[in-house]
């Protein structure tokens, strides 16, 4: 990432409510930015998702992307309808509107922070717990892999349908990715980079992200570095989750990876992500990792503390770095006081975190 | 898989040590083997792996594969050499041998128990493991995906590298190891199978697998089904795996959650696993979970019992259902009675084991 500097006049934000408890869990994070940010920010509200597209056919026109592209950020809660809704065709707000963001953004860097905050509760046990602090970010590519929409299908419908789905991996979109996991490190305490893939069988890839890992890994000779295969990942995930430090892979990988690292350290309600242009030729977008939960929407029963950290992410890129810590010190005393047990409305938890700044 | 019957006449092995600790599992396996079945078999070795590379430069000589292809089962050990070894390039074993032979002998349905033992410790916290008792199986197919090879690189090597890979889907190869997924299932007391796909990405691959899945559920109304995504997978994966009865799933998503249930189970020195071929075309081939781990090689350190359980499926699928569950009740009584952190070594468990039947 270029070193953070504020941008001068007043901040635009563009606001992607979304589906399901995004609305509820984003004006939460709006809340609590309002309170910790040091400039007022002027946000502009898009209504695109599952409603949008089910009520008029669209999904993201050009000229709301044209619109959004204007801002400095974007703020995402979650996008997505009901599930085997038949009018709601798998992928369409997936690929229309959230991945087609992060392309034509070139969203590369899709930034996923780990730790699990003192006091919460996490599903591994003790004697995993006690190797060591887990505090990790995971830098997963955006742009490219298994998720370009390459692929298609054949005599589909038949006994004799082919379905392919292409991983589409390039030296100009792996290096920089590493680049930034490289860079990353070196401002991180233990200053450790690792590879995940699956060099054995997805050889071309797998080869490729060797190659230049290795060769950006030779320009950080006080970074360390170790290589891991997914599969193998999964098992440190669960038994010494400390090791890892930054993490950079692939965009599929990545996807398996943080829900993986979101589930052990709280879960999905907690995990914040930001989905970052380091090159700053577009806005970048910051929304949690958790869907639009449609079981649970519009009952304030939605945890927004992702959305929140979302917020933080947010502000520490656009070069707030002490207001995205006030946001993390006041999500992490609001955590560590949270009864088990206790439910509290969405809005009760926006308000909670807010009145500690 | 077809109903099971045991062959007629003296049913032959082909056993296959490996590298690393393989060798030393794999006797393990045969000492238990031996014990357990009703009936002799006859073995013969194929020094197959890193060391016979190293030597010779074969992995697979077209005439092994064929004598190996006449016997009745495959028992493997495992596969690779020193990590980083200059001499051995990343995925040549790999592609070369262990999933050649998968994929020369059919072997569609890659069949991974998991299941935690009564006694043995899971990185899991209590509160998850209260949830319910964790015995599934994972049935991964093994003969298509991203698995295949396809894909490719152009201008290696410069900066306008770009490397592919291709997972293909057919119908025929879905629809078999959907509808052996289901079989197991209705052989099952909680009779479930979940789906675990990306159909929101992939959306040529998902789109097969879903209306495969969705057709073959329809011709089995006792079974109940659900759909998850692979990263919500990860997710229940550590919080309640005990809603896992049947699950089915690509090459690459059958790679990355076995390890991880492996994982949650008791570790990768407990998981086996076998590459089945149910129309029995040619020999299904048995095979721990873990790979070749050098760095403990030649030790007596390793942990046979994945092997040893590798064998009972070996025994089941020859028909000798009744002699694999001796070898799952010996082992069972075996790790009910580990003392934690006492080790033995590799041969004393094969001992114990064996000296229980
Ligand atoms: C909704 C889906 C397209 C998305 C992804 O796969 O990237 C989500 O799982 C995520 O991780 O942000
Ligand atoms: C060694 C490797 C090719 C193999 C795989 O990816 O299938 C292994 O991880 C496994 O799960 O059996």
């Amino acid at each position: 990432d270029t070193q953070q500097t504020a941008p001068t006049g007043t901040p635009t934000l563009a606001v992607i409510p979304g589906d399901g408890i995004g609305p509820e869990v984003t004006a939460e994070a709006l809340k609590v930015l309002e309170v910790a940010s040091p400039v007022k920010f002027e946000s502009t509200r898009y209504d695109l998702g599952a409603e949008r597209y089910l009520a008029t056919g669209e999904v993201l026109p050009d000229s709301v992307l044209a619109e959004i592209r204007e801002h400095d950020a974007i703020l995402l809660g979650a996008v997505g309808g009901k599930p085997n809704d038949p009018n709601l065709p798998p992928g369409i707000l997936e690929r229309g509107l959230l991945l087609k963001l992060r392309f034509e953004l070139d969203h590369y860097v899709n930034l996923r922070p780990s730790r699990l905050f003192p006091g919460t509760a996490s599903p591994l046990a003790e004697p995993v717990l006690q190797k060591g602090e887990i505090d990790f970010v995971v830098v997963r590519e955006g742009t490219e892999g298994p998720y370009t929409g390459n692929g298609g299908a054949l005599r589909v419908g038949t006994p004799a349908e082919i379905a392919t789905e292409v991983s589409v991996n390039t030296a100009y979109g792996v290096e920089r990715v590493i680049r930034d996991a490289f860079a990353r490190a070196e401002r991180r305490p233990r200053k450790k980079v690792t590879l995940v893939h699956k060099t054995n069988v997805l050889v071309n890839a797998g080869s490729l992200w060797w190659r230049l890992f290795e060769q950006v890994a030779a320009e950080h000779p006080d970074v360390t570095t170790d290589y891991i295969h997914i599969d193998a990942a999964m098992i440190f995930m669960v038994t010494d989750p400390a090791r890892f430090d930054v993490v950079v892979t692939d965009n599929l990988f990545g996807d398996i990876l943080t829900d993986l690292a979101a589930a052990i350290t709280g879960g999905i309600g907690l995990a914040a992500s930001g989905n970052v242009n380091p090159d700053r030729t577009a806005p970048s977008m910051f929304e949690p990792v958790h869907g639009s939960a449609p079981d649970i929407a519009g009952q304030q029963k939605a945890d927004p503390t992702a959305a929140i950290l979302s917020g933080a992410l947010l502000l520490d890129h656009l070069g707030h770095a002490e207001a995205a810590a006030a946001i993390e010190t006041a999500v992490l005393a609001d955590l560590r006081e949270r009864a088990p047990g206790a439910t509290r409305r969405t809005s009760e938890v926006g308000d909670a975190i807010a009145a500690r700044l």
